[in-house]
């Protein structure tokens, strides 16, 4: 273990950068706060090994840069027996220490965090809170343990661990879905970890799915054959946000095959740039798409791309390879099916670095021997339609979308489908997305969650649980939405300011119901219409000529007339679109259906929270990294 | 320490009364269950002390009878620096067992239980649950404390503790306000807690207010005189519920005094009959009043005791002497007010005993020496009308009451007053009270909250804290109300089984603000129906002739209908009644008043958890109880 250093600035751990050493000029005040803060507060003193054993790669299956330069870099593993998630943190250039953390959607405030800080003369690590202004505070049950600490060439190593739930009020709750990841970087020394404030600092953001689910990935076949379709070289554009459109084909007479695990392939350097991607494939109804290699929204793409919706593939930061369940692939190839593939790519470039280049795609893994089931991909939530709006300034705004027992009884094989995996997806205002399956009236199962739901992050997610859905099923999709920052009303729609409300889910055997959706019955809207208007003493035109949109942004909006539509969407009777495409409706009376009654709700699991020896004193944990000074 | 008996029945705790011995015939796998019960289950081998010192009265300074016999006798205190409340019970025969415990509304079921039983050879105690069947479960947290048990002649003494919060979700929450606590008896061996179901048991419910104020006693003065106000003798009719009227009347000339402080006087053997007293003061409008001894619903009562309605003294089982604040005093006698006085005694007798005779009532202390203020009863909450309605079917449906800045601007002294005791009030189906005092738009104290109100336990309250009020205040009062068992909707009124929101606050110096409350403006209510009528395409005549309640009781109650009457309640302007005296309104605009908004709730405070030690280890405490038999 190393000793402090004697040199201008004592103990301080330095970048690797060079910086011009300034020594902190220490006024008596803060050399008594600092006594204070030694000799009072760190009551137990712990030293952790900076030696020890490397832990193997295999150690920490999950991977994500945190910040745009791939400084500071997470891997983790999930112990569900445990209930605990394992972090090792590589932080490449240590200035005065760092944050790391997370919040409900990634703000500094009201964030709970790990911190590591140096004093300039010795280092400390502690799990702390940020209050509302940002300030933070020592929490007073740590529950973030440092398990260790160790100097590599590549940087330092932090490994810590912390329970999905430690029932401390301001400990973050680790759920299934989107976390999101913060950090900060402490570069300046810091006398207590009261000095800090997290509004102040550089930072950032990053969203993963921690709670990684544990399947056993399935046996590959012997004949399997791969494909890239990966970006031919592109220079990645030196602005934020790109989405790049590049057109790949298959092989002409390419026959059916079933895709049955994909991976990304990423370019070297480029990992913290490279957000998220995805391959589609075009409409089988037109012959030939014309080839094209750039920016998605360029006025030069052809709107015959606009024909290439059909996801084969997707991948975000942080998920791994995708693979179909034992029993099922994703066809593509084979009559009927287009030969055009359209690849996706979400640049994420927000320092702008200039001339990079880009290779990166996805690699499928597909076989010619067919398995038992074509997997497909069904859509439930809501019909993308203005009748289905979120009044502006609203916090959390619930829209619902029904996928009926009607409809699951004519449309379902008696043996029933399998989900497997979900993506969800809203546009901007979108903050939580849930679908639950019920059956009888009573709810019974999740079949994806996330209540810290993010438009900027949506992946296919792999189930926990694979969920059977029989005929008469209901599967019921909830959104949450938030519209502070809007002055008029959110309509449904295709806009980006407008929203929806959808779930792909990934099932098989495949069936010919692609959507299973729902929207309030239009009478009754205009019946509320009508409402609002005598209620309100208003002289609004609520004429039929009227756009729906146009009506709802015409509204005064109070309470009154915000709660009288939250109570319309939970009473009025529904459309549903119970289609085997986008316009062709299975045959049956659709319209002004009754709104499934839920008689049982599905009960909150109660946080387990850990045994009592999991939660450490309230005293931060002095470190000895005098070794990592490179000077 | 005794030893187990050897008799008959070995170590089988006897009641006093002669019971045929029966031994519990004892099958090989009831043998192996008490052998597993005695070896694997109980763990930890806890011996109480039987002998030990006797506590004093003053250390329980608060009784109450459980039951209507009066067989079981709870006394307790409550300690504010350790957040929990010591419990002696007094279990004069003693069978099988017995539970005591404490549950939301008093239910056996989903209750939170300290369960004293033995299997006929040992007696064990512990901490258990019972769920929504009535099953007992032990408690994975042990947290009723067992501190002692102790033989006497009157009977066994058991000792225990239980902090307010314990951060178990299988335990009850010990609050402010109305605690329902449940008793139960064991007449057979148990062999294990999980052998009993609570629902089949002998047992009962006693509401107390646990969590007594912690309130000096002001100095009392030399010239103090007393005054019994007591039933003459009265037999108690041998039916479950009386409520027996009882005319006294102050002597002639009597001067102006100020009643300082009243106690209960209870008949000694009457402690489980006597529910609840009260002594009211007469309308000065009439100049005598027939003298009346008798049931307050007889037909023989002269209607006019029904003028005898301003609250002197009021008290329920389980209250102690109730205090005025050493600067005030309530103002009686004198010129301008009644000599003749009304006493209400609630006689509670399930058990219908017959012939008991009884001369309870009140004990006023009181002052010639006339203190610097008098104190006020003043009114807060809904007034009595029925354009407030609860729609039937509802578990929690919420109404408010408002008493304005306007109000209080007008109607109080620049100095404010001082609330220092409250009464809440509501008909059946109240079930939760609350006021709240919010100023600029900000929630600032709670001047009385009952989460468990029942109505059949209304009593004057002293507050934990005094509640200083000033111009521009606003008292916003909310009750919450369960009409499950109603099938058609409840409107504000007079009746029993219409409902009232009402808040007593007792305060000084006395103002001539009588009243200060509100109701939903009766134009805004008719818009309402207008729009449930051409909503629900109803052809109910909602015409203007038709009285309020009639058009209430002819919606066709649906979730839409009665989520927007709550909207319209939480948005419609108010008619406020800032009254002098009922009739008598303050001069001003009163009517289509803006609801205050509020910008700023209190927060809820969340729960203090007792530090690990508190809790022990999921185990029954063996307890030898030899010496307890009496044969």
């Amino acid at each position: 273990m190393g000793t402090p250093g004697a040199g201008c600035c004592p103990g301080r751990m330095q970048s690797s950068r060079s910086r011009p050493c300034s020594c902190p000029s220490l006024k008596l005040r803060e050399v008594a706060s600092m006594y204070f803060t030694l000799v009072a507060a760190f009551l137990v003193i712990l030293v952790v090994a900076l030696q020890g054993s490397v832990p193997r790669q295999s150690d920490f299956p999950y991977k994500v840069p945190l910040d745009p330069q791939g400084l500071l870099e997470l891997s983790w593993n999930v112990s569900y027996p445990e209930q605990a998630v394992n972090f090792q943190l590589l932080i490449k250039e240590l200035h005065f220490g760092l944050l790391f953390g997370m919040s409900d959607r990634g703000e500094f405030e009201n964030a709970d965090l790990a911190v590591l800080w140096s004093d300039g003369h010795n280092s400390y690590f502690g799990d702390a809170w940020s209050d509302a202004k940002g300030q933070l505070h020592m929490d007073s049950q740590q529950d973030y343990q440092l398990l260790g600490a160790r100097r590599a060439p590549e940087g330092l190593y932090l490994l810590f661990r912390r329970a999905f739930s430690t029932c401390d009020p301001k400990d973050y709750l680790i759920e299934d879905g989107t976390v999101h990841l913060i950090y900060g970087i402490l570069e300046k020394p810091v006398h207590s970890l009261q000095a800090i404030n997290v509004s102040a600092l550089h930072g950032g953001l990053q969203r993963v799915q921690l709670l990684k689910p544990n399947i056993s990935i399935p046996q590959l076949p012997r004949d399997m054959q791969t494909m890239e379709i990966t970006a031919p070289d592109v220079v990645i554009p030196s602005q934020e946000t790109t989405y790049w459109c590049y057109m790949a084909e298959l092989p002409e007479g390419f026959p059916k095959h079933h895709i049955i695990m994909y991976e990304p392939v990423v370019t070297a350097g480029n990992e913290a740039l490279v957000h998220h991607m995805e391959v589609f494939q075009c409409a089988a109804d037109f012959d030939s798409f014309p080839h094209y290699n750039g920016p998605c929204d360029s006025k030069m793409k052809p709107e015959r791309l606009n024909y290439c919706r059909h996801v084969l593939a997707a991948w975000a930061m942080g998920a791994q390879a995708f693979y179909y369940p034992e029993e099922a692939g994703l066809a593509f190839g084979g009559p009927g099916s287009s030969r055009y593939l359209r690849l996706e790519i979400h640049y994420h470039n927000p320092l702008v670095f200039k001339g990079r280049r880009d290779s990166s795609g996805i690699r499928l893994y597909y076989t010619a021997t067919l398995r038992p089931y074509d997997a497909g991909i069904m859509e439930l939530g809501l019909v993308y339609t203005p009748v289905m709006a979120i009044p502006p300034g609203e916090d959390s705004f619930i829209l619902t979308g029904y996928c009926t027992d009607k409809c699951t009884q004519l449309a379902l094989p008696s043996a029933g489908i399998r989900i497997f995996a979900s993506q969800l997806h809203t546009h901007l205002a979108g903050r939580k997305v849930v679908t639950v399956l019920a059956r009888h009236g009573r709810e019974r199962q999740v079949v994806n969650a996330d209540s810290h739901y993010s438009p900027h992050f949506q992946e296919i997610r792999m189930l926990k649980e694979v969920v059977a859905v029989f005929p008469g099923d209901e599967l019921i999709t909830t959104c949450t939405y938030n519209t502070e920052d809007r002055s008029r009303a959110t309509v449904g729609g295709f806009g980006i300011l407008e929203e929806m409300c959808v779930n792909y889910v990934h099932y098989y055997p495949q069936t010919q119901l692609e959507l299973c959706k729902s929207a309030v019955d239009p009478g009754y809207l205009h019946r509320y219409f009508n409402l609002v208007n005598r209620f309100n003493d208003e002289e609004v035109c609520m004429c039929p000529q009227v756009s729906v949109p146009q009506q709802f942004y015409s509204i005064p909006w109070n309470t009154f007339n915000r709660d009288v539509l939250r109570s319309l969407y939970g009473f009025a009777p529904i459309s549903v679109h119970c289609n085997k495409s986008s316009a062709v409706r299975f045959p049956g009376q659709w319209e002004k259906q009754p709104l499934p009654s839920i008689t049982e709700r599905l009960q909150e699991p109660s946080p387990r929270c850990p045994p009592s020896p999991g939660a450490q004193p309230a005293a931060p944990v002095p470190l000895h990294l005098g070794r990592l000074r490179r000077d």
